[in-house]
């Protein structure tokens, strides 16, 4: 490895052509015959029962083919979360969806479906389906919902889906030891996904009699998994395959709408179903992060020390499970990974409500812990009156640390090396000099910091396989075949890097493919918890190692020289004791096809199954301008810093930081769904959820704390999701520092920080 | 596997259902944005060179693209036949083709192309091209060609482009020794394959920037170099892919679109450019069998002995190489192991001359060599006074007999029991002696026997390479990836069983796909040589077996019992000594994959390189009735029966039969293709080539002399090419014994018969 330099370079991303030109091919790009479309019926309430349908007119109107009310569809229970199947039956997602249905849970519910002969077809006969309801009392937020006499959700089940709590110490005794207790309150929004491409899937009988289902998931597998589940066939008789997708983000860890257009299909005597949600559909209908209330209390005393944490975790799960607790619970672990505490308590409640459903979004749950720990973190150490940076280095977590919690042993872990680069990189000190000049007037000056940490994939909790195959080519290129998902990442890229690089051939050797498919690529669970360039990063290394060692194998019987004096640098098999060429790999890939007496093609494959975890850390340094008679806030500067081993491709390393920076910054200032209290969405639309423009941003600066993790495969710890569990609450505290109000809830959008603003008297 | 009995099992064709209902997608199927159009112009001379070109008005003409002339294109040379590459220059085909070209060397050349928004109007542009040519003298025989005044149809080569000679002893002194010399001369036609789908391919500029080729082929990987080769590019910047095939009869083991598609792709900026030939341009400027001139000389003694064989081989080869001396190269082998003799020269010379280009199709010589061998011997047989079966039976190689010819030793080698199976089922000497009663007035009766031998792929002569990757799916169903090609004629069923009963499943778990991909399935030289089931059924067989040691392995650690004291019968892990059920296979099959601590995928993978080669045999049994005063032969009963080895499954194997059969009554009775003086085909259209129709056949019957074949995976050997090799020989043998004339070149079309009847004062 130390040979060959692709590894750590910015090599292009082997798709960039294609995207450019307009070759790249997403779901909806396929052109398929004899297509039908599919439309679903939303509810007009959140909460009640479809007493009855009128699909009279309907069914009349111009191409329409079916109307499917859900007594049509099978009605297997089935959950849409993406994670691995549990061979447990307590540790698996719960199942509270059918395929269409009359009970209703939130608003825009699927209640109904048509399948046209054209998209305008189906949602014209939508619009003539008459539906009557009996209205339930709608439950906006976990409050509501957890009251005594609240109606249950889903009858199955309280609407509180789970309630638990870790730690260790004695808090309440460590709290009233300690020289201040510091009690705060915070809510975090709805964010919402935006990915460029809105969810999509198309299905068809294929020619085996199985059925196909093009889809722009982030999991193929576990896609298959569940459309089996829902549709009740054995899961090898769904074939999933998903090309280029334009961003996932979380939402598509989840399985909404793939279960749905396979029925359809087979209720439509195979013929090819698609379905295309629109953007009012994504934002308001799929899956959105958790909306979630933190009481914190933390006891620190002045020589800086912390002696409790108390956390009550309030987790707004909307009107179906989907990836529940597993959100909401998690955060106890990366509380405890940052900092040292006496005692700690983390206690969650995850609560069905009638909002939308909240699934999986990039940081699953850090972002919110991270907002509510880092704003009480800082409030800490203006009370002792300490920097908060040094706050911060002095109670970290130290190399090597057992996390109790986890069981995951934070060796490598660089919190501190990431703030102290951030100070200098940042010119903290000059920033927080500068903002003293502003503290009076309309334009208020502060700067913030947070910090957060984040797994690299989800074990111990979660299953941890992957696979990567491996063939030679005659002309000494390799296929490299995975069933992690590239969905706009540059995962793919930093896959063939890896395996460049271990086999010991240049970046330009290695060919993958747009399409990623259930039927042949290597079980992989998919692209979710940063866990791919860690999680395969190991399946692509060891394929890579198995393809070099059979190569030298082969190359030690052709050349009659011991396969441990050889090693492949640069295409070329050499002796590794001195680089000398002993041939060309092409020359030598030409013979292991083609010669007559031993010809036989070389491929060389891998599944893993990882038990290990690397945390990376990281934090957010921001400096804000605010206008106090607006309450607008003008993001002046703000940089990441990331520990996240080694980087493997820095550009699209720095494209994730730029990515995530962006949406962390927007969870920080405008992001939001917001509900009339009917349950109703009101800003499903571009035009009202306000995701960031290039014009709404300042320069993204960042910074990388680069080492090599002794665990991750390449050196290497996530990166993916990172990049936004710090800024929200860094502009949090830079907005304190600025005005000296402390604003608890988030986005800080210019009404909310007005108001808060006055409330404090400081307008 | 003996517990398991799918092997030998009439399985349903797992494609069937798709073909039944109109799902199965042929290369022609795939819709594609954007596709363009490309059609060839085609020399109206058979032999000369285009002095100009006038493009002017044709440009001009709506929808066009482009119009290419030789020069546009690469100009690389290269061979279009389907072989494997060869490490040895010598031994490689010769490259004397490129993309388009001047010199005209057949009728129907490719001179230029046009590539048009739609088919039509590419054929229109193509009207308008305006061609001035220098002509060359035309040469439609060997003969002529061989003419020592002679111009070269290819200026770097002679005519004649192979001349060998192989034998044994003195044939010249064992002639003279013999009681009888009987000499023959024997012509075969030009016999087209007339595939239900014409050759079809699109290519485009793929989302990685290499080029993906769909085809109609039945040599994916082969199809992928010769493009490289062709368009100048490294072999794995190159994607071939196969969908279902309508048919390809060898004809789709050659190259013929797929390098000017590409070609014209790249030309194009990488849009889809389509080309589909015609029934027309297929049957004429394709590939032919290769019409073979045999000058033979057989001794033979009273007492039934053969004294010497001589044979000298005149094969037309066309305008190009193509497969060239291999196909009339190989008649000594298969002559060589039918017969035991005293001496054997087999001497072969291949030419160039100006008729189409002939090529490899179903049987590759051995319908030729079987024509004049089985017609001689017969001559032979009568003109000692012997039974035709008794004398075969008589001179037969003796099991395990060393080809000295080949090195192949001929193990289990049954002529002599097919020959007596079909005197009996065919109730030859009823039928012998009902002729009898036909031997004066205008209906004529006699029968006619023939036999042939028949490789199982192509060892030692080319390499023999396979693969096989099997996948467990959760549900312990199994995917099969091959490399293979499935061209109709049902070798996807047969892999499918030959997987299930090694792995101990049933044949409903086994999962194939319709489309074959170089860049993902296991490396295979493809569809040709009836290799595939003994080949291909190798790394079939292997790659199950390591599958099922690699279940057994962990189910070892699961169930906690050795490896070896288990096995897997019908779908359950069981104890090997007694069946005692220990797990279900799909139970396993989620553990598996599911396990936290040891969950991975199960992938098995197999790449064979097979060093051994299982002769097969039968023979043709015929009734006929010949009306002497039109010459028409009404073909009263036919039989063959065939020694195969182990049958896969029976009813695909009668397929087989049935469909050889077919053809190789055509080629005794009608098919040819037929030129003018200057070189033009007369009968490039199905009214006037002559194909069967089921109103044209008697009822096909078979046998099969069915045995374990020592070398084949499953005891299984060639099938797919034998069922022509013989009917000719036997129908001309027939209308001997019916007639008493010997008529020695097919096919014998009423005409023809006629011609030879009034020649013999029959009539």
């Amino acid at each position: 490895m130390a040979k060959n330099n692709v590894i750590g370079k910015t090599e292009q991303r082997w798709d960039a052509i294609a995207k450019v030109k307009g070759q790249a091919k997403f779901t909806a790009d396929f052109p398929i015959n004899h297509k039908l479309h599919a439309k679903i019926l939303r509810s007009t309430i959140a909460h009640g029962y479809v007493t009855a349908y009128d699909i009279t007119e309907a069914e009349q109107m111009p191409g329409v083919v079916k109307i499917f009310l859900p007594e049509d569809l099978p009605q297997n229970k089935f959950g849409t979360a993406g994670h691995p199947w549990s061979m447990v039956p307590a540790k698996r997602d719960i199942e509270d969806r059918t395929l269409l249905t009359r009970h209703v849970r939130v608003y825009g519910d699927d209640i109904a479906c048509v399948v046209a002969k054209t998209e305008l077809e189906a949602i014209r006969a939508l619009e003539k389906i008459k539906v009557t309801y009996e209205k339930y009392p709608v439950y906006l937020t976990p409050k509501a919902a957890m009251a005594d006499n609240a109606r249950r959700v889903h009858e199955e089940r309280d609407n509180v889906i789970a309630d638990t709590s870790v730690g260790y110490g004695d808090v309440a005794k460590e709290l009233k030891a300690a020289d201040y207790v510091i009690k705060e309150h915070f809510h975090t929004p709805m964010q919402q996904h935006v990915h460029m491409e809105n969810q999509v899937a198309v299905a068809w009988q294929s020619e085996d009699q199985r059925w196909t289902c093009i889809s722009s998931t982030q999991i193929p597998y576990i896609c298959r998994r569940i459309i089996g589940q829902a549709v009740g066939v054995p899961w090898s008789q769904i074939r999933v395959q998903k090309p280029f997708i334009g961003g996932g983000f979380g939402n598509k860890q989840e399985v909404i709408i793939e279960p749905l257009v396979v029925a359809l299909s087979m209720a439509c005597g195979g013929r090819p179903v698609e379905m295309n949600l629109t953007r009012e559909e994504s934002i308001a209908y799929t899956r959105t992060r958790h909306a979630i209330d933190y009481d914190l209390a933390v006891g620190v005393n002045k020589d800086g020390s912390i002696t409790a944490i108390d956390c009550n975790v309030y987790s707004n799960q909307g009107g179906y499970a989907s990836h529940g607790h597993a959100i909401g619970g998690k955060g106890g672990t990366f509380i405890n990974a940052l900092y040292k505490t006496e005692s700690l308590r983390y206690a969650a409640k995850t609560i069905y409500t009638n909002v939308a459903t909240a699934g999986a979004m990039r940081g699953y749950g850090i972002p919110q812990v991270m907002f509510a720990l880092e704003s009480i973190m800082d409030d800490a150490a203006e009370k002792i009156g300490m920097d908060p940076i040094d706050f911060r280095i002095q109670n970290r977590r130290p190399e090597g640390f057992l996390n109790t919690l986890s069981h995951v042993q934070q060796f490598n872990f660089k919190i501190d090396k990431c703030l102290q680069k951030g100070r200098e990189a940042f010119h903290w000190d000059e920033k927080l000099q500068d903002s003293l000049k502003y503290k009076t007037g309309s334009k208020r000056r502060g700067v913030g910091v947070a910090g957060f940490s984040y797994g690299s994939g989800t074990y111990p909790f979660g299953l941890e396989t992957a696979g990567a195959r491996l063939t030679l080519m005659p002309d000494a290129s390799f296929k490299l075949m995975l069933g992690a998902t590239e969905i706009g990442q540059g995962a793919d890229t930093a896959f063939s890097q890896m395996a460049a690089d271990t086999i010991g051939v240049g970046y330009d050797k290695i060919i993958r493919d747009a399409m990623s498919d259930t039927d042949i690529d290597p079980f992989d669970t998919g692209s979710y918890a940063s866990r791919q360039t860690y999680i395969t990063g190991f399946a692509v290394q060891e394929a890579a190692e198995k393809m070099k060692q059979k190569i030298l194998k082969r190359a030690s019987e052709m050349y009659d020289i011991r396969p441990e004096y050889m090693d492949i640098v640069d295409g070329n098999i050499v002796y590794s004791h001195n680089d000398q060429k002993i041939a060309d790999l092409a020359d030598f890939a030409m013979s292991s096809f083609y010669d007559m007496a031993h010809g036989r093609a070389i491929v060389a494959e891998s599944s893993v199954n990882i038990h290990n975890n690397s945390y990376a850390s990281g934090c957010t340094l921001a400096q804000v301008e605010v206008d106090i008679e607006t309450g607008q806030i003008e993001l002046l500067s703000v940089m990441n810093v990331h520990d996240s081993g080694k980087i493997i491709n820095p550009i699209l390393a720095e494209g994730q930081v730029d990515g995530g920076m962006a949406m962390g910054i927007a969870y920080g200032l405008s992001e939001g769904v917001r509900y009339n209290e009917a349950g109703k969405p009101l800003n499903n639309n571009l035009m009202d959820y306000k995701i960031p423009t290039t014009m709404d941003l300042p320069d993204l600066d960042h910074a990388f704390v680069e080492s090599e993790d002794p665990l991750g495969p390449y050196g290497n710890k996530s990166l993916g999701e990172n990049p936004l569990c710090s800024p929200a609450a860094a502009i949090r505290n830079a907005v304190k520092n600025a005005t000296g109000v402390a604003i608890n809830s988030n986005p800080l959008a210019s009404q909310h920080v007005f108001e808060q603003l006055k409330q404090a008297h400081v307008i």
